[in-house]
């Protein structure tokens, strides 16, 4: 199971009634903030969620909308009694940017680590998520983020008892643990597990053209999340050159990915009304939403 | 005429419906901003207010909820197309603090002009407005502010006849030029204006033990904006301890300065009503409210 929650949606500038882009994930009680923009601490608790549970702080890149809630964000965290690492994931040069920023929240409780992003595509292993970073193409150096939470193979009872492997290991096995049985014999996870089965995935993606990175990234995803920047026709030059996306073009990367769901965010200050333009939308991708803030998602696996 | 706005009342912590304390002022198309917390520009925003007349930041010291805002005031600026340059006041370092801050917001339209504070009391002439900067007791170095628009004599009219100065240089006499006269005399303000009338001025100070200075400084004030940041009784410790201060303590000061009006303000998350304790700071201080966001004032003369 996964949490998805879209914290704002705005992009540029934090509005009345529209906070900035931002999303937190939750799953087996470790979170993930992909984006912090001024607000978002506020967002946040307007959600209902708390700071502490968050082990891991994403970052798509460091215009100021996306990463100035972090020194209150940081002193909430500390606030609330954690004590344990932060892993923070960004493009090159977050440590100093965040070292920067932190002259106004220098004492911490925890330890911050920093992991700097400058390939393609590169992946990390961190509790029970897997993420996938990718470049985009935004006026800076701008990763989008696909977050999986795995899924192991189905028990494999006939397999087991073809092995001669006694019902009593039968457990461990299932968890993933190496048995050395009284017999001697070593039995492995992989005698009895069938092949890993699909996970849940949400893909996040703002501040950036449409790109094939991107493409890759959400296929086969539960939710993407997609800047729409701009919903009426005629922005598609401004789009371009300030290298941000219209709902459009974020529908049509979605029509080629074929996600689950797409969800629209980071839209300009100057579109008032994103759900106006859904219409048209749907007839590129048919399962498009218009995200709003503190939309929220209980991922699950579909069989069971 | 000064307008007065505070924009938000919380301390320590932005919350859904609380935004950090910050006070904008107005005068003349020239604004003052007393603080900058996470949100203020949202709170701004809230108020009908713009940031691109903003001639004046002052900073009472370099606590995150007091200027973590800063960067998104400052591109929200740039965004309005102001080219003017602001003025930034703040203790001792701020030039640091505003450098480090601006690694998210680097490029800006217009200049940045920087008054370090490190005296007991420093005074600014600026626009329209008399700054009096006043040292407080927090646990970092931490300035009050109070804003004085001063006001001119009465123009006296019988002594530019006993001198006689002729009624056509009078109008330029009483907007403070000098005049030469046709006859080779020269005319100063002075000879027809009678001694400076009582302004209108505001205080502010937050996050500081009670002490004389604030006093000092709140004496004569139409608007006294103070710090209450607790409102129970047995929060005093608490208060002394972390150099902060009670509504009553805030209260007894008002006594002693006798300001028109207090205003109640940073309060601490923790508080969730401040007005359930107003009946017991009125028999301290009778003019005394709970500031609230948003809360404005046009303060005028009191005799035209």
């Amino acid at each position: 199971m996964m949490d998805v929650c879209l914290l704002g949606t705005g992009g540029m500038l934090p509005m009345p009634k529209r906070w900035l882009t931002s999303l937190m994930l939750r799953c087996e009680g470790s979170n993930i903030l992909i984006d912090c923009g001024e607000g978002t601490q506020i967002a946040m608790k307007e959600a209902g969620l708390s700071p502490r549970p968050i082990d891991i702080m994403c970052f798509t890149h460091y215009h100021a909308d996306h990463i100035s809630g972090l020194p209150g964000m940081l002193l909430g965290m500390g606030n609330s009694d954690r004590t344990e690492p932060v892993i923070m994931i960004g493009p090159k040069g977050l440590f100093n940017v965040v070292k920067s920023l932190r002259c106004i929240a220098p004492e911490l409780p925890f330890e911050l680590r920093f992991i700097e992003l400058d390939q393609n595509t590169e992946q990390y292993k961190i509790g029970p998520y897997i993420i996938n970073c990718f470049k985009v193409n935004h006026n800076i150096l701008c990763y989008g983020y696909s977050v999986t939470v795995p899924r192991k193979g189905r028990f494999d009872p006939e397999a087991a008892k073809e092995k001669g492997i006694s019902v009593k290991y039968w457990n461990r096995l299932q968890h993933g643990e190496t048995v050395k049985a009284e017999n001697g014999e070593v039995y492995t996870p992989d005698m009895v597990m069938g092949p890993e089965r699909k996970g849940l995935k949400v893909t996040y993606t703002t501040d950036t053209r449409p790109c094939e990175n991107i493409v890759k990234a959400a296929e086969g995803a539960d939710i993407f999340i997609c800047e729409g920047m701009y919903g009426e026709p005629g922005m598609e030059e401004k789009a371009r050159s300030y290298k941000h996306m219209t709902m459009r073009e974020a529908a049509e990367l979605a029509a080629k990915a074929k996600p689950t769901e797409l969800w629209f965010t980071h839209y300009s200050p100057s579109m008032i009304n994103p759900k106006q333009y859904i219409g048209d939308m749907k007839k590129i991708f048919p399962e498009c939403r218009c995200g709003k803030d503190g939309m929220m998602r209980e991922l699950d696996y579909t069989d069971e």
